[in-house]
């Protein structure tokens, strides 16, 4: 079965799916997306996905490409016609197709762009052994608060880390905190045992996992905090992982060049891990 | 007759013209771009521009899509089965399409989309009146020197500057200085009669016309200095301009709420205005 795509009201085939060289998306990122897991062929927290949706367009001066219940629909019927039972939707609006000038362009429709991809179940490996993450600075933009597809900076910060044998690259500002993944939430448990995530400002975007995770640490009497970690803090942490839709929460055993702790994975993460898991489950 | 733009190998009408929903340009940013002068039906300082392209994909590791003769050819064939005169091409290097993943994939060919258009001159109220600039934060990544497509803070700079009535939005830097336009140089006359443009480091894009003019201001025996200068030296200012391929150099008699001098187009700028039309007109 060929996997299928919708773009701007058609279903179509993947291979076949295309957007007209003039979409602002292709010419000046200028557009958002969302990656929504799908398990057992449902979305998860979908809700949530939407509601950022609709703020990281409202913060563009975008409108929603057609109303929630009809995007629900949609990323419904895509999960269908491509057979997806574990995996995740990609969503990915832009304001639309326009003779290219810089100043936004009136009276256009955004452009909708959605897929499905079927996934495997995260390795074994990386759940006893751990993931590395490289440091590297972050020079992305002051608004990392919107999800908008403006993400060479991203990209260019993964591949440094995969370059050199990581599997994330954690982001470091001038001033020595970490903000976060290039596409990941970074947290650590500190020597005190204090589980620390930056706080949801411009600095960083705010992961949908991060939101349910940190409920879950809450019912689960896991002291916590939200603020900015130094990159010191973060080497002399405890425990260190990773949260994303796609990635759960992932334990980092190695950051740059140093173990974290004994370099397994941690006991709160592990623990905050299955909590998660079964919070998504039961959902 | 229809416009016809170039991609990855077909000459296509315009309309028509659509690229994979997968290209990294679309997903990620991830690619450059050109903008060339065309005069007479020739490309003005193709040498420079083809460079900075050269540059740009080597800072992300991308390679050329073909030769540089053979994108030479293919810009002429576009000048010509568009019958472009005035106007300018637009050139858009992308590292192609592949399954979304940030890292960069490997063994993808780049993909080119080349397109023309034809404008008319300047007007004349531009020149008579100069154009307005309003002040923005630059909230935009730290590697502005690469031409990249990743131009979403870009636009919302110029929308913001348009909402207020300006022509081109002023980025300024938490420390005060200005770096340049949303797509355009940024150069002040000081109030003691120095040409000043900030230095192409990492901050700014090295614009074509910024080079080409800093040689036209050295012949000329225009005094000059390639510095950042703060917004408060741009209000005290003799004159201000900013210069583009497609703006050439254009006078600016207002920042903000404030005049530039007598808010009349300054005689440098003017006069360095001529000696650039007539030193790409001789080419």
């Amino acid at each position: 079965m060929p996997r299928i795509a919708y773009v701007n009201g058609q279903y179509l085939p993947h291979s076949d799916a295309s957007v007209h060289i003039e979409d602002r998306g292709y010419q000046f990122a200028d557009g958002v997306y969302e990656v929504v897991p799908v398990m057992s062929g449902k979305l998860v927290d979908e809700a949530r996905h939407l509601d950022r949706l609709e703020r990281s367009l409202s913060e563009l001066q975008m409108d929603m490409p057609m109303s929630r219940r009809a995007l629900q629909l949609v990323c419904d019927s895509v999960i269908e016609r491509n057979y997806l039972t574990n995996g995740f939707v990609y969503m990915q609006v832009t304001r639309g197709v326009a003779p290219r000038d810089h100043k936004f362009p009136k009276g256009i429709k955004p452009a909708i762009v959605i897929t499905a991809k079927q996934t495997k179940p995260q390795s074994t490996a990386v759940l006893e052994d751990g993931v590395a993450v490289k440091t590297v600075p972050d020079i992305r933009w002051r608004r990392r608060d919107i999800k908008s597809i403006s993400l060479l900076p991203n990209c260019m910060a993964k591949q440094a880390a995969v370059e050199e044998g990581a599997f994330e690259a954690w982001m470091v500002e001038e001033d020595g905190t970490v903000t976060e993944g290039s596409s990941t939430n970074a947290w650590i448990v500190t020597k005190d045992g204090i589980l620390v995530t930056r706080t949801a400002d411009h600095d960083i975007l705010n992961g949908i996992t991060r939101m349910g995770l940190l409920e879950v640490a809450a019912e689960a009497g896991v002291q916590f905090e939200e603020r900015p970690f130094t990159l010191e803090e973060a080497y002399e942490a405890r425990e260190a992982f990773l949260t994303s839709s796609t990635n759960h929460v992932t334990p980092i055993t190695r950051i740059d060049d140093r173990s974290v702790a004994n370099g397994k994975p941690g006991s709160v993460t592990m623990k905050l891990r299955e909590a998660y898991l079964d919070r998504i489950a039961r959902e």
